[in-house]
């Protein structure tokens, strides 16, 4: 922990910056100079790079330039979304010395703002599982204990924020990849709206839930940072019931869940009333789906050099290439049969509030836990709001046994403003 | 052969109701006394029911109602289509013993027309496949030779109408159930554009592919019958080229076939340039679309009562049951793809050309021939077209060892008037 950036917000270092207490190029130092190798966050840093463009940001700012909330400030940036002249790896020896020739939408979107891209954290091997353990440049460790996981896929975006590397990072998140290592890290993480911000230049997992997403210190700063990606702000929608102070809020029920995670959460909202929906029904419409649109990506791959994917990635590919095309229509009935009662259940709330985890974060290596295999389990509060294509944010939400839990919040597309509102009122 | 309703056209039949020498219900005993069991083309008459149907016709026209050309006419109707009162029996032991509470929407259009419904015909099981000899119901015989295939699936339609024992029937083709048995047995057939005639009331057999069609004696009568359910007259298109008198047409080479079949065939069109399609590419999507959607209508019934099945059909479905979901994905973007090509190769003809099937009917029971597995070969030149949604129309093309051979014209959705006109300078 205790890189320059923890404990520093997005609005603290915009003030420093134009008050001409800082600057971009002395914030990239500080970044460049948080950087932990034993944590394993970064794949690749570009100081020449950001150093340029820190330069630029400067200069900007001393000409009258002001690009904004996110002009001079360090960003991490997933290793699976292109960035132009840096290698994007993907986590996988299936990529080992490719280098990407143009930005992906959200790194243009992010130099547009003026943000410093300082290097690639790593990612969960083609971000295909939330445990961040399994990639060709080994794990990424859990600042909190290192000998656990960051949790994944966008492992080291969390941990380079968590671990106070950099203020931001972006993500991906298909099946919660933003929200879960956020959580485990003890970071704020945000999934917007699917499409909300463009997935072109990001390497595909399952196209249906693909989602990119911000990881920052707080919700303040996610907010922040997707309004500064998306551009003009978002509209104020009506919540439910003007007279309830505070938004009404549901609490969804967790299916299988350590119980002391589940105290922890739900303190947070002691007043929401229960509310369930069919977490598990969803679980295998997310695993049907996205068995089918990972193995249509991948099947060469499988086909022509299986021995370049690490064993769990390979087997994993393997099973999805086998599940049948009648299990995925269904999925896709299924999938709107409840996306209709999850309508009616956000006609009547706010926002809705469970755990983004059932555990806190496994040894690093460890597969299986009380709840079962942990790939599935990670994914189990998460990937509702992937296939739904739900806006869904991670606030910290205190420890169990010394370790984060993260608070999930979920509303309809649209609607971000109650829950960030809400993430506001939480954290006083 | 030799049933009354042979060689008697629509028009034929409606002059002779009109002057007053025929009435509905004479045409109906005609109709049932024209029934040849040993055909096995029907599975159900209804003569109370098609006898109270007849009488009224006849007192409509009395009393000056005239519903135009289907009025009191005897038709048949597959027996995966709903008629209420009726069994539909899908030529399955599935459905043994049930009866349709009401009418399919193509049924219902049927009566609205004045048509008198003389029973239920013959289909293979579950419309799965296009020889005609698979069914709980036993075989349906071709009339050209009674030891061979009707073709299928709509196979007791095909022969009604080829035995003159009905001058019209309706079936369906999901990848050319209409045309092949109307080829097999040397008569008419026509598939309309995807949703041209709702599917509401017919069991479905694969969702995107499924269409009702029309069978009779001659390409005229099944424009009649085509118009008289679609309601008001198609509007007429523009041919491509106004200057070419007979329409442009191209001829499509077929990939695997019996040549003789091809020469006769190709003698209708001496003057049209050959064009190429991925035909094998069309049939992969086809297959790996409706290996999905089939055991998503049957995945319940295989797994409690498979033994109801007749064993081809339970091992195709079990086939069609492990067909991987990616393989669905790439067919629907394959499809979008030949789409496109179908599409630029209709903006430079009026209409298609090529035969219906590559071979003439095989004797039944037989499962394979010289272009390999029968169940394949006879979608081969049919199923593209279900695969499109283009409206596809068979014609008698003359015969090869003495059994009848189809052509099939197939044109834009909307321009079937193209066929039809295509189809009448060809008769005469």
């Amino acid at each position: 922990m205790g890189g320059f950036f923890t404990g520093r917000t997005l609005a603290d270092i915009g003030r420093d910056l134009r008050a001409g207490d800082e600057s971009a190029t002395g914030l990239l130092a500080r970044a460049l100079k948080s950087v932990d190798p034993d944590l394993n966050a970064f794949v690749t840093l570009d100081p020449e790079g950001a150093e340029a463009a820190a330069r630029w940001a400067d200069e900007e700012l001393a000409a009258g330039v002001d690009r904004g909330p996110l002009h001079g400030v360090p960003v991490a940036v997933k290793d699976l979304i292109d960035v132009a002249g840096l290698p994007t790896g993907m986590g996988s020896a299936h990529f080992d010395g490719h280098v990407a020739e143009t930005d992906a939408a959200c790194v243009t979107m992010l130099r547009d703002a003026g943000a410093v891209i300082v290097g690639k954290t790593g990612t969960h091997e083609f971000a295909y599982g939330g445990t961040g353990d399994v990639s060709v440049n080994g794990p990424v460790r859990n600042p909190h204990d290192r000998e656990r996981m960051s949790g994944g896929s966008s492992s080291g975006s969390a941990v380079a924020v968590a671990a106070g590397m950099v203020p931001l990072a972006l993500g991906t998140d298909t099946g919660g990849s933003v929200r879960i290592p956020a959580a485990f890290c003890g970071i704020a993480g945000f999934k917007p709206p699917y499409d909300a911000i463009p997935t072109q230049g990001v390497f595909p997992l399952s196209v249906s839930f693909d989602h990119v997403g911000v990881l920052a210190g707080s919700a303040a700063d996610c907010r922040i940072a997707y309004h500064a990606l998306t551009g003009p702000a978002e509209a104020v929608p009506s919540p439910v019931d003007e007279s309830a102070p505070h938004g009404r809020v549901a609490w969804i029920e967790p299916s299988a869940i350590d119980p002391d995670v589940e105290r922890t959460v739900r303190a947070l909202f002691p007043d929401a009333p229960s509310e369930r929906i069919d977490l598990l029904g969803i679980r295998q419409v997310f695993r049907a789906i996205q068995d089918g649109e990972a193995y249509d990506v991948h099947a060469e791959r499988v086909a022509e050099a299986p021995g370049l994917y690490q064993a769990p990635t390979l087997e994993r590919l393997k099973n999805a290439g086998r599940t049948p095309g009648w299990r995925y229509l269904r999925a896709v009935r299924e999938r709107e049969r409840i996306a209709r009662e999850v309508a009616a259940l956000l006609d009547r709330y706010d926002y809705l509030a469970m755990p983004t985890l059932p555990i806190t974060a496994p040894k690093i290596g460890e597969t299986e836990g009380p709840l079962g295999p942990h790939v599935p389990t990670l994914v189990s509060l998460t990937c509702p709001w992937n296939v739904l294509g739900l806006p869904a944010l991670s606030i910290p939400a205190g420890t169990v046994h010394g370790l984060p839990v993260g608070a999930q919040l979920i509303t309809r597309p649209g609607a971000e403003t109650l829950l960030f509102d809400a993430a506001a009122r939480l954290a006083h």
